[in-house]
């Protein structure tokens, strides 16, 4: 049977959301890995999927073929069409407050702890001059915004709600890497209790291999390696 | 009457795009402006409707005095709770592509224009050291994206679906101020045509004066006295 859903992605943090998504919802799908030193993220082809040139996106066969892009976009759209047991969601009409605090902390995710760390990464990493301001505001800006999530989950076991959702699976990848944007997970307990409840979901730990596995600790022992094949790449600045 | 919503909100492109939405929908509201000034975004009290600490937020005492955080979430909220007509969002259930092509723009504008924009307001106009690498970096990426919307606004009026809507209000403000960016908007006609098509909507003309109105050119001309004052402030970082 062919796959209701492909899957264009890269294993980056963006990239990973979307298939625990699809994983967690058991919905069928075929993954294509865009190569970024082949800049085939920006192929007129691919273009026509997302205009903004970057992954994930999908392609919904089963719904016309409907094109989706932004990470966040697609969760809500698989939520909606795919979700109809509310696994990873919460119902919009019979749930409104939880519906919307998920699309409160997916923003939040979204425009914040995403863009802010990946700067860091680009300052701290792959910038071709050492910057000190630049990864000092970062750092410090991913921390802060790591101590509101910090904070949210003293209280509670999941982002949003009585159960795992859109929320945590969006912002799950970014957090684990802290470490390569020289952030120290020990200052933050209560997320590191939350990734441990996540990693142990079987599911979600099957989306995490694709379209590979990605390794922290092997990444951090060759920092400098990485480093140097990222800026040697035309157009492939991992950010 | 006691208003329907309280608008927490400053004089930001993220504060603007709430009021514009509150005006356009005949939503009843009273405006608190924060004081960056004085810190009152990180304020225990505000901390409680916005755990992030940051503007606009939204508390509807119809129901229940629930709190909104996050620009886009608000949007949302005020679109499933308000516009049953759907003046300026769509369907979720009847026209369920058009509902999630406004959400893919909404979070296109919200982690890639919103805060790249944001970063080289920074660089350009508040960081205390020049670092040209930081200005160049942000301005070609904000120029990159601005080029998406750009192709995006070639082909039809607004940026999603047949009338204005959510992801509109959303990207307004912030490319209005293009120029604080050191954006030319002359190189950007299909924008600029966009942004006079929403310039004369007296609803959001009101919106956008709220809870002041923002005058680019004369903040173009008194440029080195706002950064001064912004370095000067403690806790204000307008980015």
């Amino acid at each position: 049977m062919s796959p209701t859903i492909t899957l264009y992605t890269a294993s980056t943090p963006n990239g990973y959301p979307i298939s625990v998504a699809l994983e967690e919802l058991g919905v069928s799908y075929e993954v294509k890995a865009l190569s970024f030193k082949e800049n085939e993220q920006k192929s007129e082809w691919f273009l026509k999927i997302n205009p903004n040139g970057r992954i994930p996106a999908i392609v919904d066969h089963k719904r016309g073929d409907f094109p989706v892009f932004e990470t966040s976009a697609i969760l809500l759209y698989l939520a909606q069409h795919y979700d109809p047991e509310h696994k990873i969601s919460y119902d919009p009409i019979t749930e409104p407050n939880l519906y919307n605090e998920e699309i409160q902390w997916l923003f939040f995710a979204h425009g914040g702890v995403g863009p802010m760390q990946g700067q860091t990464h680009h300052f701290l990493r792959y910038a071709p001059e050492t910057i000190p301001y630049g990864v000092k505001r970062y750092q410090d800006e991913t921390k802060r915004l790591y101590s509101v999530l910090e904070n949210r989950l003293g209280k509670r076991d999941w982002l949003v709600g009585p159960h795992y959702g859109l929320a945590d699976i969006k912002t799950l990848q970014v957090v684990r890497i802290g470490p390569w944007a020289g952030i120290d997970l020990d200052e933050f307990p209560n997320i590191q209790a939350w990734l441990t409840r996540i990693e142990s979901r079987p599911k979600t730990d099957a989306g995490l291999g694709v379209p590979s596995r990605s390794n922290l600790q092997e990444n951090l022992k060759n920092a400098a390696q990485i480093a140097a094949q990222a800026q040697a790449s035309f157009g492939f600045k991992k950010d």
